[in-house]
């Protein structure tokens, strides 16, 4: 969802030795089968819907059979195709309905990212009285390394998907691959992302001449509209070939050569010292064991007074990222909580100025996402598969309704040195005038 | 500094068992010493100095002899009037500095504040490359612990200074003794007490007819404040009966006694469900031990969708409270980091919404009461002692070069259950017009 120097994104994979296709493990069968459920498979459903805390669904079987929640009336349902779609989804809940879903073996009744909401919720308050077997059975995974080889891999992977992929769905004005800023509810996909990267330069007190380093930059949007609005120098980082090329292009276009370089090396090499630095989205693909190293990174690249800004999806506490996303879309993914976040703060004696939790804004951002993509979904398919399509659906309505549960966080942390007393006043000049233009 | 239920600032004393009175364990020595310095007394401070980073300081011993730092200009003269002087700030220099200075038995020339900003910086500079020894020689105190019982202790001791000792120095708006919001650095101490409390209002988002509880209310100022302004109804817990009896005869001059309940209780026995749980200078006085105590009562004294606010001294990273801070002025005192703050947050499930900074406004809130205290010296003599006076400036000028030094942070954290989607679009409302009142 958020760039690791790149575009971070990728085709749903089995990743490891085995697969360099994006057929999952699930293939869906094709045989059809319409025998009627036996008494025990009945019972695994029932177990299933209590382990889940009872959400209001439906089952609809392979047979036509529906199986009704107690006592609840369902606007949802899911519609399983085969007996062994509903052991792979009681053997390993938390991976196997995305890829159930995904090869077409479940089928959803409903408005996705609601149905996807409502089990959100549902899990979040059973498991809180869960025994240990169950915690264990729900597996999530262990994020991968994110040592600068494997970065690497997951960014060539990543970088296959190309730009065409994303310009499908992505805001027509700087391509940002992170949350919005929807100053207003009513803006739209373009005026709430420039609202973001507005917002980010207020907070980090820009002014003319200044010079940012910017860890991770996608496209380079944030660079361009720094250089373009602030008159600042920006150094951006980034080890995605094609991104880069785009990024560089729009800046020889735009004139801003000048001011904006995009440098094609991992942020882990980033040398100089700046005014300001920033990564919008990188942190959650950083992972807690380079935290420290990031940590002193930032010390010795901010000049005494300079400020620094992390934007990344986070959690209220820790937790493994939820184990399908982690295998399927963002390999070495964690979304760190605030405390688990302030080992970078406390270990480089930063002074922790402001946090802000955006976090119903990365729900709307992902539903205006959703809505593009859903548009585009004949595009896609003829891009790469129905298989495909359908895992991105899944990962956008799954998104969507993560945030909306609040199950993930979405934090801009603002901080500096320890004795750094050059200080705005307030915050106040954050909400001057509006952050969004007109029109974008 | 901040109120624990109640005022917590004390006489100084060296509490526990031995002394009921509040002279300190280290007299002024009435004998006159003349002699010339030891060479191994000269050598013990040019260590002194070394180990303290060799700051910009001159001695002058008790014979006249003054010793230069070297190849330094020194704006700041330590007078020490005896040796035995020498040999505690030796021994002992973070408790020993203070006690000597209340004792008279340490003069300084030059600006109080400023000096200890000075010393400050430069120990916390030198502290990073201190041996284990030196650490363990610097000897930070454990906090006392903040039982219910102890807790009651040191607000009886701390009730005995009175209201109109805190009437010569405080605000004379709502005699608010914790940090003010300088929304902008010209604000006398009055209007920035109100923008504070304005500031906390907002960011609470209270609306008529909501309800309120204040864990620590102290004099009672927030809640007639909120009552005032916003028309909520507050109860506002405290074990002070002095400072009841005052908060009480306001509101009832003021005719809020519809709105407002001064409950006489521990914070411990909030009972009821609130819109809003705030708490202005409680939680450095809580202890770490009760975090997840206190994060249980918020977790049920908020309803679903309700805000808590929580103000409090803190750290960049975790540290002991300076240790004679913690003998002399707060027993119990532990100012937390942002991340030992989350165990809170964590522990009870809460989405943290917004943390704000207000290092440098408790610095300017200080001088303010600095400079009310220095103007009614003889009247704090006449009500306790010198010595009583010069442990009380010392308290205020280490704390005033404390926040500048940045080893003090003061943070506003909000927060709210992890499921409420009743949230602000944004934080501008905040900011929609001054929170200072013209005139105070």
């Amino acid at each position: 969802m958020e760039s690791m120097n790149q575009s971070t994104a990728q085709k749903p994979r089995d990743h490891g030795q085995e697969s360099k296709s994006h057929v999952l493990t699930l293939p869906l069968e094709s045989t059809h089968v319409d025998r009627s459920p036996h008494t025990y498979e009945r019972w695994l459903i029932a177990k299933l819907m209590r382990m889940a805390g009872s959400p209001p669904l439906r089952f609809r079987l392979w047979n036509g059979d529906v199986i009704e929640p107690d006592g609840q009336q369902s606007q949802f349902a899911l519609h399983l195709t085969d007996p062994k779609a509903l052991y792979a989804l009681v053997t390993n809940p938390n991976l196997a309905f995305g890829d159930l879903y995904s090869a077409g073996r479940l089928e959803v009744e409903g408005d996705l990212p609601d149905l996807m909401e409502t089990l959100y919720r549902s899990v979040h308050q059973a498991r809180q009285k869960w025994p240990k077997w169950l915690e264990a059975l729900w597996r999530n995974h262990n994020p991968r390394s994110t040592g600068i080889s494997e970065a690497k891999e997951n960014i060539n992977h990543h970088y296959d998907l190309g730009n065409e992929f994303y310009r499908l769905w992505l805001d027509s004005a700087e391509m940002q691959y992170t949350c919005a800023y929807y100053e207003s509810p009513e803006l739209t996909l373009e005026q709430a992302q420039l609202a973001k990267l507005e917002h980010v330069c207020r907070k980090l007190r820009l002014k003319p001449g200044m010079t940012v380093v910017e860890a991770g930059c996608g496209w380079g949007g944030l660079a361009r509209y720094m250089a373009r609005n602030y008159g600042v120098k920006v150094h951006s980082y980034n080890i995605s070939k094609e991104q880069l090329a785009f990024a560089r292009e729009e800046a020889r276009k735009q004139g801003l050569n000048h001011l904006v370089e995009y440098v094609e090396d991992d942020y882990r090499n980033i040398s100089g010292q700046y005014d300001a630095f920033v990564s919008i989205g990188m942190l959650e693909h950083v992972g807690k064991e380079n935290y420290e190293a990031l940590s002193e990174l930032i010390k010795r690249s901010l000049k005494p007074d300079g400020i620094a800004l992390l934007h990344s999806i986070g959690r209220n506490r820790p937790m493994l990222m939820n184990a399908w996303i982690e295998k399927r879309i963002f390999p070495g993914a964690y979304p760190p909580s605030i405390g688990e976040f302030m080992e970078i703060c406390e270990h480089g004696d930063f002074s922790v100025l402001d946090v802000e939790n955006l976090r119903l804004h990365y729900a709307q951002t992902l539903s205006h996402w959703m809505d593009r993509f859903n548009e585009n979904e004949d595009k896609v398919t003829a891009m790469y598969d129905g298989h495909f399509t359908r895992a991105w659906r899944m990962y956008l309505a799954g998104s969507i309704a993560a945030f909306r549960a609040g199950s993930l966080q979405l934090f801009q942390v603002v901080f500096t040195h320890g004795d750094n007393n050059s200080l705005a006043q307030n915050r106040r000049d954050l909400y001057a005038f509006p952050a969004a233009p007109e029109e974008a």
